[in-house]
């Protein structure tokens, strides 16, 4: 069975998903990194970024589960990158280097054209410019039999919640607060949309918190 | 050292304190008591009022903190009843029945004047026609050397909170989704305010997170 899943998407004790003032220096907004520290600890982290070592136990668990059986992602053009507006050049290639970390196709939603960007490890980023309802029709043809992750940012999630697109979610909640960003629940009522919690669990770093849809 | 402190404040994971629709039914909004359920299963609960059994464990040890070295507590009108406006007589005599589990001075914020009420098991209710500095400086007086708790409900805590008059918070996360009601969090910054969490504590139904201010 095919589903349309949020994994491992980090949230704040007050319920922000991004700082504010995302830029180049600041990827997911002022303090927005802090949300993540638990998974920039696992060893699934460590280990897709080619790096050492990097811890085991429940965390762990979930972010290694979070790219189990992932045929496709959609992210946010804000996702992909900083730049606003048309593309100057092909130059930016996302923030996360020569072989990302996806290795399958990824459907950026975008207002402005581009070429298809195919990367090191087996990641092709395509630039769907018809909207968020194409961009799911394209990566459920691209994802086949596997799942679809809607990989952020909070915009993009928040914008498929509403549709009623998405099937499960499992949020990371981080013991943070941030006070101001993105809001992933502000005037989204999760239960008149058919979610329940169905799940939670204590990591090291992360509650971790899994919504179904009736 | 006496300390301002909300504490065993139940909230949903998508921030809400209490549910939409506040009435005598539902003295704690619709779904508002799922919140709860992590407390209305302790012993500490179950003691409080006269019942048998109820759970020991994390979430049992929350509880029963929560009461420890309360010298005073303050509620919000709401939280004393669900009579607005003018009290008609003094027949209402809060959601607790003869015996409150408060055993200390209460004082109950209101633009209504009242005589002090007296219960069973030292219990008095104050009413505080002054606002909630005027109800702070005298729950300090009443409490000594204890602490003062603010009770709720959540716009009574948001505003002791925004005036930067509570030292200490403990709440309780509850697995579930509201949607609507009355939020803790929208458009307050906590850690603009100075707090910050220092602990977070898996309990049986609920986690438990510390917040401290600087």
């Amino acid at each position: 069975m095919r589903k349309v899943k949020v994994s491992a998407f980090s949230v704040s004790l007050d319920g922000y998903g991004a700082g504010p003032h995302q830029d180049n220096e600041n990827p997911l907004g002022v303090r927005g990194f802090e949300l993540h520290a638990w998974f920039m600890k696992t060893a699934a982290f460590h280990k897709m970024h080619h790096l050492v070592e990097g811890s085991e136990g429940v965390d762990n668990d979930f972010a290694a589960r979070s790219f189990e059986n992932v045929g496709a992602w959609i992210l946010g053009r804000n996702m992909f990158g900083p730049i606003r507006g048309p593309w100057a050049d092909d130059s930016w290639k996302g923030w996360w280097g020569e072989e990302p970390p996806y290795h399958v196709p990824v459907f950026v939603l975008t207002h402005h054209a581009r070429p298809p960007l195919a990367m090191k490890g087996n990641t092709t980023f395509y630039f769907v410019t018809e909207g968020a309802d194409a961009a799911l029709r394209l990566a459920k043809e691209a994802a086949g039999d596997w799942d679809v992750r809607i990989g952020g940012g909070v915009a993009t999630v928040r914008q498929y919640l509403t549709a009623g697109q998405i099937d499960e979610v499992h949020l990371a909640f981080s013991p943070v607060l941030l006070g101001e960003g993105e809001n992933l629940f502000a005037g989204l009522n999760l239960p008149k949309l058919g979610f329940h919690p169905v799940q939670t669990t204590a990591g090291e770093g992360a509650t971790h918190v899994i919504l179904k849809r009736d």
